[in-house]
């Protein structure tokens, strides 16, 4: 769901219309205007290019065969729009390959288990590859059980969580997953930062009246914005469109600089999401007897370990899709009756701009920015 | 997690410590202040007479025996001090078994399983009690399974929703629940309520130093104030602490009398708790193969019918208790360490405040307002 102020990564319509639109200052390419990761030239590339390019990034970085799988996950994340967590991190995986913090021949394996409770550990392989494996065991689990969970320690950033949403929702799953971070998040009544902003993905099947697989597809970390967002409204000279944190007199502000002086970032919900944030993080470091937040050093090319949690439902063992698809027909519907602040802007459901962004997306090309793309060639170099 | 200016209703700790000096206008009882829901008069009364009077007014409602546990979920909320979801509710609970929108005697019941995930309907019976019997029968799941879950469908208000998380937590099982309610909310870019506050709660098993059992347990709704805390702030003239919705002009504002006069309350978080909220409810509506938010009417007194989720996960199936509350204290730990906003208020787990309140109502007496005392026993008359 958005307002037109939204500075939500996942809905980059605006922009990637305006990326049809040429500028004088980008070389005549286009250029994409709106959207908080956009003050860059942006440059449109197929689909399978940018799936190529990144595998044989991938495999020069040592990934072998399964360079494939997880340049899919990369080239799909920047299908989808969400630009933060796709190409853009290509370098620094590149770069904790290199420091030996992350093995790119490990794999996931399972520790131990329990019925449909299961342990694995990603022995701080690929964190992406480590996650669509261990989502791929819970939907297993799932299939047997009615539902199931895969508990994941040591293993290292899963890029974007969604993918994993995605993942399951697709295949008839509805799923549950959340990762822990290094602390990045002041909790609630406190000025230095001690809980992660550990991302939660919540996704539900479902297909759109002409039967094609449109999922719910919800991808929030517990900060209201993230460093890099702060930073981008700051290069542009604007301010946030909410609060965002703390200024030094402790007041809420909406200017993104003060919030990099204070490293007082806001948690969604305040309170609310300063304790959501602390459970997901003592819950994952639990089931998966992992790392929990308190144990990452602040360096990011040293965050490795993280503890992460796949649960899978399949409720299609109970109700016939078609009755699981008129009661998600019936709720967004619904919510398509909300009177819109602004007149043409329905409010949308999590996934719904996604979807709009991918079909754009593979018809035209997969929007990039260029100083992204740029370093991705030097990978390949 | 709190600051002192948290208008949190699991945090009363200040305004229990002004509950022992008495106030003229209070008859010379004592007066609570400093809490949201303490602009009246407060009394003390011991559990034992508390859970007893709750036990007459059911029975003479028609619980029969199971009425018994039903005040004994009731009088524990006043003990933790949610003075919203206690004794303050049981009226309308007994209006709504009175307009028969609550069956009395109504029990609930498996409707269909498939491995560890599990159908039930609520018949309409007692909320609480549908509540308490699903997380009872995921808990057994969850021993069984390693983790286990019950959809709840045509259930009724379960009263206080973290009830549930300590049922799990004290007896080994982290668990997950939540429950869909009537459209209170606009979604995320809209005017008008087409989301419900959707009530989440996270609860992890653990136990203190001292070998006691000292469960973290969220409990949120995806409001980021209830009405019940605007017109609390309103009575007493104040501002909110933070903006809590919006006003005629369409700015975030401070002022709840504004906020009620839009119905426009913000959702934690923004867009994102716009987007949890929705897909809480989808989820429950699925998996319950019950009612969604938009299948409710607005008057609260027909909310019935409600989808709920009951996850419950066993760790200990895995991993010793002592290595589960080496992992939770270390977490702790760390937490309270973060720099304090006001010097000597430490950031606090979520749970952390409820231990404390628990330990002063036992000793104390459970404070409880006095005119929903008043309510009650004329209940009894």
């Amino acid at each position: 769901m958005r307002a037109s102020n939204e500075p939500q990564r996942n809905t980059a319509a605006a922009a990637s219309a305006s990326l049809t639109s040429s500028d004088a200052s980008c070389g005549g390419r286009v250029f994409a205007t709106g959207a908080v990761s956009s003050n860059v030239c942006m440059i449109r590339v197929s689909f399978g290019e940018l799936r190529g390019r990144i595998e044989r990034v991938l495999l020069k970085l040592g990934l072998g065969h399964r360079s494939r799988l997880a340049a899919q996950l990369i080239a799909e994340t920047d299908r989808d729009g969400v630009r933060t967590h796709g190409i853009a991190r290509v370098p620094r995986f590149a770069e904790m390959v290199r420091l030996g913090r992350i093995d790119p021949r490990a794999e996931p394996k399972r520790v131990s288990n329990f019925g449909a409770l299961e342990r694995w550990t990603g022995h701080r392989g690929p964190g992406n590859l480590a996650a669509h494996a261990a989502m791929a065991r819970a939907m297993a689990l799932a299939r047997e059980n009615g539902l199931g969970a895969v508990a994941l320690a040591d293993t290292t950033h899963w890029m974007r969580g969604g993918s994993y949403g995605w993942q399951a929702a697709e295949a008839g799953f509805a799923a549950m997953c959340w990762t822990n971070t290094l602390p990045n998040l002041p909790p609630w009544g406190a000025t230095t930062p001690a809980v992660g902003n550990n991302p939660l993905v919540i996704a539900v099947p479902r297909h759109d009246a002409a039967g094609r697989s449109a999922p719910i597809v919800l991808d929030i970390a517990m900060s209201q914005f993230s460093y890099g967002t702060l930073s981008a409204y700051r290069e542009r000279g604007e301010l946030l469109p909410f609060p965002g944190g703390f200024d030094e007199r402790g007041d809420l502000t909406r200017d993104p600089a003060a919030i990099e002086r204070t490293q007082r970032a806001l948690p969604i919900g305040l309170w609310k999401g300063s304790g959501l944030a602390f459970v997901l993080d003592v819950l994952a470091a639990m089931l998966a007897d992992g790392r929990a937040t308190y144990e990452f050093p602040s360096d990011p090319l040293q965050e490795v370990g993280q503890s992460q949690i796949f649960l899978a439902l399949a409720p299609s063992a109970l109700t016939s899709m078609e009755e699981l698809d008129r009661i998600a027909a019936g709720a967004i519907d619904f919510l398509h009756t909300a009177t819109p602040i602004e007149p043409g802007h329905t409010a949308r459901y999590p996934g719904e701009g996604t979807l709009r962004i991918r079909e754009e997306s593979l018809r035209l090309g997969v929007a990039v920015e260029e100083p992204a793309w740029k370093a991705l060639l030097q990978l390949d170099a």
